[in-house]
């Protein structure tokens, strides 16, 4: 997009909250569902920014996700508590849910919450900074019952979702954030390079008959393709046991299984969120250096190629996040399209 | 090796136990080394059972690993604890950790051990089914300070250990069992294709420069090859991300990085160690219930080969262990050398 539509953070934020309340969310729950899809588009997590507005607004106006109330604890001993997000948005319940798990982790040493029924939850990596700015290591992980497109190995037909994968980690400098999906890519991709006209840098797909293809047109075929485990052909057994590792310790340690969800539950999730105050082991600041020197020996290992020089998870995001702060969003003409679908349902203009 | 020479679990780890007494190891801390050495053998984890009993003897005879002693608990704070295994062998602290953390995970939901400074760990797998049989999940990872074998992505020089992750999870029939590296192959996988004159079936190692291969020469080659994260050229980061979650957790939690650990430590490790009580939460048999609900999906997939049934992690393993039990190990050749030279060393004649 030109210059002159490359809006402030602080102006599409507050248009987002104005949109969101219009659909009956809470100021509360308004301001915090804006705040973090605008945080997604900051650190460079387009398919999972405002992009995703329109159907959190539509979710909303049908009831889908509950624009007010509680969550409710179902269970807890000590250092690990179940909640049911009563379909709640993600957005605004995994912020107080890793305020839970950090005092829990100063009790305890480590705090564990499992939240079924989050609707969406969007880029979990918005939520690790929370933990890692009190000095904490955090790992989270998602799964959606009712969603199957990701393949285990040696399959051609799915039976997971896509699962993704967080940690968020404190240095001397600034945190290790990692959020990943555990397929060979995500269904978001798949469906940008659709609406792009492109092909997949590689075969991340498998096709009914049991090829594996870069088209994204595969994806949207009938029958549609599914998504590869991370590992693909040769090492997808790895990819399915850390999707089963996900499934397990998401879906069946919060009783939200596939057999359980309800039509109306739509693509609620369940989130594992786990918080270890390394304090509660080690000296204030041990861990910090610790970490430091595991960052600092991958920065230092020779490129392959001298021009790409290693990276460090987050520190993309974060770059992304600096410039875009200072200079505005930068969003696609496809991503400004969603926006302005979005001012039309609402009557709210988009910020100039 | 021919049939005569398929000898019993029981003789085998009568026979490892004698030779690693005559090593100096106690009788409590030899009969827990055979026995996790020959679980690596039942369940097929080849290069990770008595293959490694020479490494180990000769572990003991120098002095690298205690053949006596206590852990010691470095700190602690209710759900977590930090120990130093002071150099005792994995084979032996491994039991003791895991049963601790399962005690801790009936008083507060979860219960983490960082161990550090325990020598040779051999195959996570073997740990595993001390927690599924007490109904609980645990997960496992280990780094190894004094190795730098595995490249982050888009390097062509080392900075990982090659770090195992494993679950074992508890169903309403067999365990999940998971044991995998978090590089596209092991060290001892390459070794063993040196060994045998085999091409690795993949370019998993990355040579000096920068291109991929399948040749295990080059891991020994001057200057050598390293370990490619999972993920591969395409998808290395998410290996990246991995490797960096396996060290933080338990280098870097253990305060045991690169920089402290000594010359004399050898090949020592950190392990950490997490088990769950599913019933912290959950009412009793809801996981396994969901859990084999997993399991059931994974199995029902469609094969893309319709003669190799898609397979969940640990079935092989366990029909493995069956089948050894039932007819007499199966060592190749190559091992019975080995097992040889240890008979040799310590002047104890291998069971016929």
């Amino acid at each position: 997009m030109s210059d002159e539509k490359k809006p402030s953070a602080k102006a599409m934020q507050a248009w987002a909250e104005r949109c969101l309340v219009k659909q009956g969310a809470t100021l509360d729950v308004a301001q915090a569902m804006a705040k973090h899809l605008l945080a997604g588009d900051l650190m460079g997590f387009r398919t999972h920014g405002l992009l995703r507005l329109r159907y959190n607004l539509q979710a909303l106006a049908k009831g889908q996700t509950r624009g007010d109330g509680q969550v409710a604890v179902l269970s807890k001993r000590a250092a690990i508590e179940l909640w049911d997000a009563q379909l709640l948005s993600g957005l605004y319940v995994m912020p107080q849910a890793v305020a839970r798990a950090l005092a829990m982790a100063r009790d305890y040493g480590t705090g564990t919450i499992v939240v079924r029924r989050a609707q969406h939850v969007a880029a979990l990596a918005v939520y690790l900074e929370q933990a890692t700015a009190a000095g904490m290591l955090i790992q989270m992980m998602a799964s959606t019952p009712a969603q199957q497109v990701v393949a285990p190995h040696g399959a051609k037909s799915a039976c997971f979702s896509p699962n993704p994968f967080a940690i968020g980690v404190p240095t001397t400098q600034q945190p290790v954030l990692l959020d990943m999906s555990l397929s060979m890519t995500a269904a978001g991709k798949v469906r940008t390079a659709l609406a792009e006209g492109k092909q997949l840098p590689y075969p991340a797909l498998i096709t009914a008959g049991g090829d594996y293809t870069c088209d994204p047109a595969a994806f949207t075929a009938e029958p549609a393709a599914v998504l590869a485990s991370l590992g693909g052909a040769e090492l997808g057994y790895k990819g399915t046991g850390l999707n089963l590792f996900s499934e397990l310790w998401t879906l069946a340690l919060s009783d939200y299984g596939r057999d359980d969800a309800q039509a109306s539950d739509a693509d609620a999730n369940t989130v594992w969120i786990q918080v270890i105050d390394p304090t509660a082991v080690l000296a204030e600041g041990a861990f910090e250096q610790q970490a430091s020197a595991l960052v600092s020996a991958v920065k230092a290992a020779t490129p392959i190629d001298a021009d790409q020089p290693v990276r460090v998870p987050g520190e993309g995001a974060l770059a992304t996040r600096e410039r875009q702060l200072q200079y505005g969003l930068e969003y696609s003409a496809a991503v400004w399209r969603q926006l302005q679908w979005c001012a039309d349902f609402c009557a709210e203009p988009l910020p100039r």
